[in-house]
């Protein structure tokens, strides 16, 4: 088997690296979430990370690793939702130069907040293609660095300094869940934990309105997918990073997907129970043990990633109240 | 001045009997809100706590103060909120009866999480007083202990248990803002900052609705109020107790009032910006701050304790949708 481009010891340099500006989560026992999922159940609630959601550990990851030259010159990135906030508040925090290339129907309370850090937002064309064709150019141009969320390895070491926080907080965790959009978060969490302990289950978790890494692994080979409407739309991607891939193909044990029912009531369980807002992209890893998508046993030790709260907190309103909340995609 | 009958002593021995068993709940900042709240804004979210409220702490600090014949005995209390969950975790937790009396309305759903942990739980008549004649019979006929949610002063002790964590967090914190109902929580607050560290502000807060520590402090002595309804259920107590009252009187710098309106917006930014479910209790503090009740400065570290989750979900769910949620008293 090749060898990872990503390795624990990155993944531990990444720490070393984003210790002094990112929050040590704490791991939340939620006893009362046992019965209903069938195991004990511990959840890791990034949304009470700094800018709401564990992105910042990457980007952080990725502009610590920079060399001078590089931060005065600046970073980009393309991205409305967590990821472009956290290269905002990492520009910001670092005194570097941060573009943010954003679809030209992003809502205006993220532009705002992006632009209120700092950041330097342009608006462009709504595909994915064109707006990363704009950052190739700005690039040519200023002689940005790209912190792609997903693709870069510095990026996906920080992602990862999360299992190491659960290893330490719980010697005895049996399983991670833990949700997959690009596969950056989940690439970091997996070498992490098998380069260390692989006894430990790792399980990916998809929408399944958009799964390409589910339909890949059954396909044997990287596979687009048609993406449908999700609440999840923070997972939404539609085909299979080219560094993530390989790493979650090595490491990752399962791949499951949940259905949108099933990550709504997911958002309210965590509301009643955890007392915590999580968007639902952040809430597949409860949707998979709440519809019975993973196997585990009423002693084993699961622990739940929750990526992020960000969300509209109307929508949030009418998924607590039980109402229909219509997708995004 | 009289003696105080709770001692900073008293509050760091409670500490002591009470680490192995609850949550050191994180101080999180809260960045986003300075700008609205006008200060750096700090919380200690105690809706993490174990049961999902501070309570838990009284509740255990008393139960592990009790002998091996009163233990033996068992404990009784009077309360279908955060109290009487405290009461009913903690009795299974020790192996201790706990007798819990609830009034006959109380959601089925809170008498059979009681049940669930183990407590007896007493459907009984609806008044306060008939309610504590009850819990007094049962004393008589079997030998309980009462574990009174703000009269007692190992509970009081208890609930200060939270300032030692805060300052131990956050050395050159300014001032805390802290709910009262019954006033137990900021008796044992006040106790250990004002004895350790009186430059420190303590502030409480109350609902608009209810505010019997607010109008006795005018009055210069204890006066009953009326209840006016106020989503502010949990704080709902129309005179100020006999022990917390003089503590309260001697500790606390400021007593403010909130509206109900302050109040539904305190849950909304909270979940928006802290991405927690907190009950409207919960967030008097942080209606003080958006409505102007506390004066105080942009470079103020400002803490504010968020006391407790549990509330109906579904209202939760109006309240983030801004919509009007039927009050309660």
């Amino acid at each position: 088997m090749e060898k990872s481009p990503v390795t624990l010891a990155d993944v531990e340099r990444a720490a070393e690296r984003i210790r002094p500006y990112v929050r040590h989560t704490p791991l939340l026992r939620q006893m009362k979430m046992d019965k209903g999922l069938g195991c004990q159940v511990y959840i890791k609630p990034e949304m009470l990370q700094i800018t709401g959601a564990f992105k910042l550990r990457g980007a952080l990851s990725k502009i610590l690793s920079l060399t001078q030259a590089e931060r005065d010159r600046g970073i980009i990135t393309s991205s409305s939702g967590n990821h472009g906030q956290a290269c905002a508040y990492a520009g910001q925090l670092l005194g570097i130069r941060a573009t943010v290339i954003v679809p030209e129907d992003t809502p205006s309370v993220k532009v705002e907040n992006a632009r209120a850090m700092g950041a330097d937002v342009v608006l462009w064309d709504r595909s994915y293609v064109e707006r990363w064709k704009k950052v190739h150019a700005d690039v040519e141009a200023h002689g940005y660095t790209i912190v792609h969320n997903y693709e870069d390895l510095d990026v996906i070491a920080g992602q990862g300094t999360i299992a190491l926080e659960i290893m330490q907080d719980l010697a005895d965790v049996d399983t991670l869940l833990v949700p997959i959009g690009g596969g950056g978060l989940i690439s970091g969490i997996a070498t992490a934990v098998k380069e260390s302990r692989p006894e430990i289950r790792v399980i990916g978790v998809q929408a399944e309105a958009c799964c390409p890494y589910y339909v890949s692994r059954q396909n044997g080979e990287r596979t687009r997918v048609t993406v449908r409407q999700t609440i999840a739309d923070g997972l939404a991607c539609d085909w299979p990073g080219e560094n993530p891939y390989p790493i979650i193909e090595k490491y990752v044990d399962e791949i499951v997907t949940v259905s949108e029912e099933a990550i709504a009531e997911a958002v309210r369980v965590v509301a009643n129970d955890a007392k915590l807002i999580a968007e639902p992209s952040s809430c597949v890893g409860i949707a998979a043990l709440l519809s019975n998508r993973v196997n585990v046993r009423p002693d084993e030790k699961v622990c739940v990633v929750l990526t992020s709260g960000n969300w509209n907190i109307d929508m949030i309103g009418q998924l607590l109240k039980g109402e229909h909340v219509d997708c995004i995609g």
